[in-house]
Protein backbone atom coordinates (compact mmCIF):
# COMPACT_ATOMS: atom_id res chain seq x y z
CA UNK A 1 0.00 0.00 0.00
CA UNK A 2 1.54 3.25 -1.08
CA UNK A 3 2.50 5.93 1.96
CA UNK A 4 0.67 9.05 2.02
CA UNK A 5 3.31 12.61 1.96
CA UNK A 6 2.89 13.00 5.47
CA UNK A 7 3.90 8.90 5.80
CA UNK A 8 6.77 9.55 3.60
CA UNK A 9 7.76 12.68 5.38
CA UNK A 10 7.75 11.02 8.74
CA UNK A 11 9.09 7.68 7.79
CA UNK A 12 12.12 9.74 5.90
CA UNK A 13 12.30 12.18 8.83
CA UNK A 14 13.49 9.28 10.95
CA UNK A 15 17.68 8.89 11.17
CA UNK A 16 17.92 5.99 8.54
CA UNK A 17 20.15 5.45 6.43
CA UNK A 18 20.03 5.85 2.69
CA UNK A 19 21.25 3.52 0.13
CA UNK A 20 22.92 5.10 -2.38
CA UNK A 21 23.27 4.06 -6.15
CA UNK A 22 25.68 5.49 -8.79
CA UNK A 23 27.08 3.64 -12.25
CA UNK A 24 30.86 3.79 -12.26
CA UNK A 25 32.74 5.28 -15.41
CA UNK A 26 32.48 1.33 -16.67
CA UNK A 27 28.95 1.35 -16.42
CA UNK A 28 28.40 -0.91 -13.64
CA UNK A 29 26.13 -0.11 -10.51
CA UNK A 30 27.82 1.19 -7.10
CA UNK A 31 26.24 1.65 -4.21
CA UNK A 32 27.18 2.40 -0.39
CA UNK A 33 25.33 3.69 3.00
CA UNK A 34 24.73 7.40 3.31
CA UNK A 35 23.16 9.64 5.92
CA UNK A 36 21.10 12.17 4.33
CA UNK A 37 18.88 14.93 5.61
CA UNK A 38 15.15 15.14 3.99
CA UNK A 39 13.86 18.52 3.74
CA UNK A 40 11.30 20.19 1.31
CA UNK A 41 10.60 17.25 -0.51
CA UNK A 42 14.68 16.60 -1.38
CA UNK A 43 17.12 14.30 -0.12
CA UNK A 44 20.40 15.96 0.92
CA UNK A 45 23.67 13.84 0.64
CA UNK A 46 26.95 15.13 1.65
CA UNK A 47 30.30 13.42 0.07
CA UNK A 48 33.52 14.24 -1.53
CA UNK A 49 33.31 15.18 -5.06
CA UNK A 50 37.22 13.91 -5.33
CA UNK A 51 38.02 11.83 -2.89
CA UNK A 52 35.08 9.23 -3.44
CA UNK A 53 33.72 6.91 -6.13
CA UNK A 54 30.77 8.85 -5.45
CA UNK A 55 31.30 12.10 -6.73
CA UNK A 56 33.45 10.62 -9.90
CA UNK A 57 30.01 8.43 -10.53
CA UNK A 58 28.31 11.40 -10.82
CA UNK A 59 30.95 13.70 -12.84
CA UNK A 60 30.60 10.40 -15.51
CA UNK A 61 27.33 9.60 -15.52
CA UNK A 62 24.62 11.79 -13.37
CA UNK A 63 22.15 10.22 -12.07
CA UNK A 64 21.62 7.84 -8.62
CA UNK A 65 19.00 5.93 -7.00
CA UNK A 66 18.43 5.92 -3.00
CA UNK A 67 16.63 3.43 -1.16
CA UNK A 68 15.63 3.95 2.37
CA UNK A 69 13.78 1.08 3.91
CA UNK A 70 13.10 -0.49 7.48
CA UNK A 71 14.38 -3.34 8.73
CA UNK A 72 11.50 -3.94 11.24
CA UNK A 73 7.86 -4.59 10.19
CA UNK A 74 6.03 -3.25 9.33
CA UNK A 75 8.19 -3.48 5.96
CA UNK A 76 8.35 0.08 4.17
CA UNK A 77 10.53 1.52 1.91
CA UNK A 78 10.85 4.52 -0.46
CA UNK A 79 12.67 4.27 -3.40
CA UNK A 80 13.71 7.62 -5.40
CA UNK A 81 15.63 8.25 -8.17
CA UNK A 82 16.59 10.95 -10.27
CA UNK A 83 19.73 13.79 -11.67
CA UNK A 84 21.19 15.24 -8.77
CA UNK A 85 22.29 18.90 -8.35
CA UNK A 86 25.81 19.39 -6.89
CA UNK A 87 25.58 21.91 -4.02
CA UNK A 88 28.79 23.55 -2.96
CA UNK A 89 29.76 23.39 0.96
CA UNK A 90 27.75 24.04 2.98
CA UNK A 91 28.16 23.95 6.96
CA UNK A 92 24.19 24.50 7.90
CA UNK A 93 23.99 21.20 6.01
CA UNK A 94 26.96 19.26 7.61
CA UNK A 95 25.78 19.76 10.69
CA UNK A 96 21.56 19.51 10.24
CA UNK A 97 23.16 16.13 9.05
CA UNK A 98 25.74 15.47 12.02
CA UNK A 99 23.21 16.45 14.40
CA UNK A 100 20.36 14.50 13.17
CA UNK A 101 22.41 11.35 13.44
CA UNK A 102 23.69 12.15 16.84
CA UNK A 103 21.21 12.83 18.40
CA UNK A 104 19.84 9.57 18.28
CA UNK A 105 21.97 8.50 20.87
CA UNK A 106 21.77 11.22 23.12
CA UNK A 107 25.39 12.93 21.37
CA UNK B 1 38.61 -1.05 10.60
CA UNK B 2 37.32 -3.49 7.99
CA UNK B 3 35.95 -6.37 9.74
CA UNK B 4 37.46 -9.98 9.31
CA UNK B 5 35.75 -12.86 7.15
CA UNK B 6 34.38 -14.10 10.80
CA UNK B 7 32.52 -10.94 11.68
CA UNK B 8 31.87 -10.16 7.92
CA UNK B 9 29.71 -13.84 8.27
CA UNK B 10 28.09 -13.20 11.69
CA UNK B 11 27.20 -9.70 10.04
CA UNK B 12 25.59 -10.76 7.10
CA UNK B 13 23.59 -14.07 9.25
CA UNK B 14 21.81 -11.68 10.93
CA UNK B 15 18.62 -10.71 8.85
CA UNK B 16 18.94 -7.75 7.67
CA UNK B 17 17.96 -6.01 4.01
CA UNK B 18 20.39 -5.49 1.47
CA UNK B 19 19.89 -2.74 -1.00
CA UNK B 20 20.23 -4.55 -4.43
CA UNK B 21 21.70 -2.17 -7.05
CA UNK B 22 21.70 -2.68 -10.78
CA UNK B 23 21.91 -0.76 -13.96
CA UNK B 24 18.55 0.00 -16.15
CA UNK B 25 18.54 -0.47 -19.89
CA UNK B 26 19.26 3.16 -20.21
CA UNK B 27 22.30 3.16 -18.21
CA UNK B 28 20.75 4.15 -15.08
CA UNK B 29 21.06 3.14 -11.63
CA UNK B 30 18.21 1.34 -9.68
CA UNK B 31 18.13 0.24 -6.22
CA UNK B 32 15.93 -1.30 -4.01
CA UNK B 33 16.03 -3.47 -0.82
CA UNK B 34 15.97 -7.23 -0.73
CA UNK B 35 15.90 -9.67 1.40
CA UNK B 36 19.06 -12.20 0.78
CA UNK B 37 20.74 -15.37 2.13
CA UNK B 38 24.65 -15.76 3.19
CA UNK B 39 25.62 -19.01 2.77
CA UNK B 40 29.47 -20.00 2.07
CA UNK B 41 30.66 -16.69 0.88
CA UNK B 42 27.37 -15.85 -1.75
CA UNK B 43 24.74 -14.04 -1.40
CA UNK B 44 21.26 -15.27 -2.59
CA UNK B 45 18.21 -13.39 -3.51
CA UNK B 46 14.87 -14.13 -4.98
CA UNK B 47 13.31 -11.93 -7.65
CA UNK B 48 11.32 -12.91 -10.45
CA UNK B 49 12.59 -12.46 -13.53
CA UNK B 50 10.60 -11.42 -15.79
CA UNK B 51 7.83 -9.23 -13.72
CA UNK B 52 10.05 -6.95 -12.19
CA UNK B 53 12.61 -4.19 -12.92
CA UNK B 54 15.11 -6.65 -11.41
CA UNK B 55 15.67 -9.02 -13.63
CA UNK B 56 14.91 -7.47 -16.80
CA UNK B 57 18.17 -5.19 -15.70
CA UNK B 58 20.39 -8.04 -14.89
CA UNK B 59 19.25 -9.52 -18.02
CA UNK B 60 20.61 -6.04 -19.97
CA UNK B 61 23.02 -5.06 -17.75
CA UNK B 62 24.63 -8.22 -15.45
CA UNK B 63 26.46 -6.53 -12.91
CA UNK B 64 24.81 -5.72 -9.15
CA UNK B 65 25.81 -4.25 -6.39
CA UNK B 66 24.82 -4.54 -3.12
CA UNK B 67 24.98 -2.78 0.21
CA UNK B 68 24.13 -4.13 3.29
CA UNK B 69 24.64 -1.46 6.68
CA UNK B 70 23.78 -1.48 10.28
CA UNK B 71 21.47 1.50 11.02
CA UNK B 72 22.89 1.93 14.59
CA UNK B 73 26.23 1.60 16.65
CA UNK B 74 28.65 0.86 15.81
CA UNK B 75 28.08 1.40 12.04
CA UNK B 76 29.17 -1.48 9.88
CA UNK B 77 28.58 -2.17 6.35
CA UNK B 78 29.35 -4.64 3.81
CA UNK B 79 29.16 -3.76 0.24
CA UNK B 80 29.62 -6.00 -2.91
CA UNK B 81 29.35 -6.18 -6.34
CA UNK B 82 29.83 -8.55 -9.07
CA UNK B 83 28.24 -10.66 -11.77
CA UNK B 84 25.40 -12.43 -10.70
CA UNK B 85 24.64 -15.99 -11.20
CA UNK B 86 20.76 -16.46 -12.34
CA UNK B 87 19.53 -20.12 -10.45
CA UNK B 88 16.18 -21.52 -11.42
CA UNK B 89 13.59 -21.10 -8.68
CA UNK B 90 14.56 -23.45 -5.87
CA UNK B 91 11.80 -24.15 -3.23
CA UNK B 92 14.41 -24.83 -0.33
CA UNK B 93 16.28 -21.64 -1.28
CA UNK B 94 12.97 -19.88 -1.16
CA UNK B 95 11.86 -21.11 2.17
CA UNK B 96 14.92 -20.92 3.77
CA UNK B 97 14.99 -17.35 2.87
CA UNK B 98 11.23 -16.54 4.33
CA UNK B 99 12.01 -18.45 7.11
CA UNK B 100 14.82 -16.53 8.21
CA UNK B 101 13.15 -13.65 8.22
CA UNK B 102 10.14 -15.01 9.47
CA UNK B 103 11.81 -15.94 12.38
CA UNK B 104 12.95 -12.88 13.69
CA UNK B 105 9.90 -12.02 15.04
CA UNK B 106 8.97 -15.32 15.99
CA UNK B 107 6.44 -16.79 13.18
Amino acid sequence: MPMTPGEIDAFLSEPRLAHFATVGPDGRPRVRPLWYLWRDGAFLFTTRMEARHTGRDLMAHPRVAVSVASEDRPYRAVIAHGQPEVLGKDEELLLAISTRYGDREGR
